[in-house]
């Protein structure tokens, strides 16, 4: 692993990863410093891949949630589940494991898959000790210093959240309450031990772990809402607040920072201004959102709604984010959802970015593919090509069988040329 | 059929079909006949069907295209696509067939299916004469009576373009070309004929033939973009002016009109734009588009990447979006493949009339059984239940096995009830 990234940057220093992430973006290293050091933009590195950037002025990227529940667990599914996310794109992982052997499951994620990856050491903690009310402190510290050592990339801790936000959220009377799994085992160890945010109350002693290690903070959001019919309310600005408090001490500290933001549920007249808020909350620090989904109805196909949300919201402005599969909130996923699920978040990463900086020439080299009548091409332009192939082979053509001899581009070709 | 609705809306005159639209989009009788007296809301009627009206005000529809090609021709195929387009809850159908017995293929999906059903002329003139040279002007008049006199509802034809915007075309060097196979079928026939486009000059007659059955006039877009470089050009927008101008004469024929544009590829910065410039031109006329595709790298998933584009158009203002399957640009689907683009556009729909309108009671809906972990009031609510029941059954769990016993719902429940 690197020097401090952070610190580097503040001292003006712009090292290998920087110059890494600096060619792969296409955008100047001295620009990506001063977005290093201004908190604008974190580096993941994972050993034997390449650093990813995140944030403000790069790419827009692609978090894939893979992990054992406690109903289904098989280690090698979750592998493959890995490989499959990293095979269609996914410029990050992130482990929810809590079935099995997690430390295995990590160990194996990594053997087998080299792009930077994440974990919620609250998930293990709760997984290990089956209460909340038996995870002492001493226990998530553990944690978070062995995951840290093993190499992660990044780390979801829920520290925005206090007793008196639980307060508002009870009286705020939401369709949905909360719906973050991370945050409501954040928010029970809370309310059932009667004290406050352990991640919060020993929020610097974790800054430390992590700037060893030149490890990302991932501050989680709790409050995000769960039906897009429960708007952003206090408990939720709250909490973004005090993420925003949170991220300024821990830049501070040495500790690279991505805000989780606004995510969840959103409806899609909300979703421009919702990322605007949490952007200037945060002074444009790297925004990471899952979804949002901006309807409720699309239930067996939320990777196709999300794609939807994650463009508007990557449209608008957010630098991070996460797929949703088709088995959302029905199942978890198999390999074959979760391939489905990165390729339409890869596509709404695509749209954002199109947005955001205009048409790509990504688009154009498969159109000049789609001109010429080169399928090849168009395979290997395509963000899944494999597929594309597939159905092309549907029918027994040799070309597109949609319209075959009367194709409208050969057509046209001998009168427009 | 009833009585021509343009002419009895324009007397002051609420019949029944007014009476059961107004009805099932939740809108005053008054309202809506303004609507369609003005042109800005269009009612097509299938005979055995709801009558369902398109425009201003009312929810978005989605049109599926079925249809057989020179290459793939199955009867019972497409069939099948019908009856699974109206299953998944298609508003319309399009027959685009051109291979196979044309007039049995019609014939059955009017038997076997209760929605509007829309038809291209030109196709069948060219699937029955091969060649451009041999499809004279009385063919087309022939075969519109025809369709006409079967019962169709709409009836596709792109008079919009002459000998002169082709010349510009020409000129525009645009990257595809032209790539609407009703419009390069239409041009063919102008150059290799060197004459002017047939439907233009027989405009009033093709209103007078429509007028007499109430069918709906779709006025095609045979100039849009096919690569989302190739930006509105001075040929797309004179197409546009001339449709607009074809609009007001249709409705002062007695003729209602659905304007075809902007569809195709459009990058997706420039969607809102281009729906505002279409509504403005054509006196906010009811606006069909096909997609549009705002990227072009997601070819095998152009469902999704077509329903953000539907849901960025439907949001700024378009009526009637047009399914893209999984299959374009590859080959012609399967019903599997209909399916899920009916399903994509459903979600479109949904989102834009989400933007439109704001949040939706059916999403509420939804939230409230998911509140109650009531799966099967989920399903019933869901655009596709069936999809997500078959999905909640693939792990053997009573719960979703995404989270099961540490359900972030149910960890809450106690503490904020």
């Amino acid at each position: 692993m690197s020097a401090n990234f952070l610190e580097s940057a503040k001292l003006g220093e712009e090292g290998r990863a920087i110059g890494l992430v600096a060619k792969a973006e296409g955008v100047g290293a001295s620009f990506l410093r001063r977005q290093i050091a201004t908190g604008r933009v974190a580096i993941m590195e994972r050993a034997g891949g390449p650093p990813v950037g995140i944030g403000e002025g790069l790419r827009t990227k692609v978090n894939a949630n893979i992990g054992t529940s406690t109903e289904v667990f098989d280690t090698c599914s979750e592998i493959e589940k890995a490989r499959t996310a990293e095979k269609y794109g996914a410029d990050t992982i992130t482990d929810l494991s809590m079935g099995g052997p997690l430390e295995e499951i990590r160990r194996r994620i990594m053997e087998e898959t080299t792009v930077p990856l994440t974990t919620v050491p609250m998930y293990q903690a709760v997984a290990e000790k089956g209460a909340f009310k038996d995870v002492a402190e001493r226990d998530l510290m553990r944690i978070i210093r062995a995951h840290v050592d093993e190499g992660i990339s990044s780390l979801v801790i829920h520290a925005g959240i206090t007793l008196e936000m639980l307060e508002k959220l009870k009286a705020a009377k939401r369709v949905m309450g909360m719906v973050s799994k991370g945050g409501s085992f954040t928010s029970a160890w809370m309310w059932q031990n009667d004290k406050e945010n352990p991640f919060l109350s020993r929020f610097d002693e974790i800054c430390e772990i992590l700037e060893q290690k030149n490890v990302v903070l991932s501050l989680g959001n709790a409050m995000r809402s769960g039906c897009i019919h429960d708007p952003m309310d206090e408990p939720q600005k709250m909490e973004a607040e005090l993420n925003a408090c949170l991220a300024r001490r821990a830049n501070e500290l040495g500790v690279q920072v991505i805000i989780e933001g606004m995510g969840g549920h959103t409806s899609p007249n909300k979703i421009r201004d919702y990322v605007a808020y949490y952007k200037r909350k945060t002074d444009n620090r790297p925004l990471f959102v899952a979804g949002p989904l901006p309807i409720d109805i699309g239930v067996g196909y939320d990777h196709i709604a999300g794609c939807v949300g994650g463009s508007l919201a990557a449209g608008a402005g957010a630098d991070y984010i996460c797929c949703i599969t088709p088995s959302e909130h029905l199942a978890l996923p198999t390999a074959a959802q979760v391939r489905e699920g990165v390729v339409a978040f890869k596509i709404a990463a695509h749209i954002g970015d199109s947005i955001k900086y205009g048409p790509r020439p990504e688009d154009r080299n498969l159109a000049d593919c789609r001109r010429a009548k080169d399928w090849e091409g168009q395979f290997r332009a395509a963000i899944d090509g494999e597929r594309a192939r597939e159905i092309k082979r549907q029918n027994d053509t040799e070309t597109c069988s949609m319209c075959g001899k009367y194709c409208a581009l050969d057509l046209m070709r001998s009168y427009l040329q």
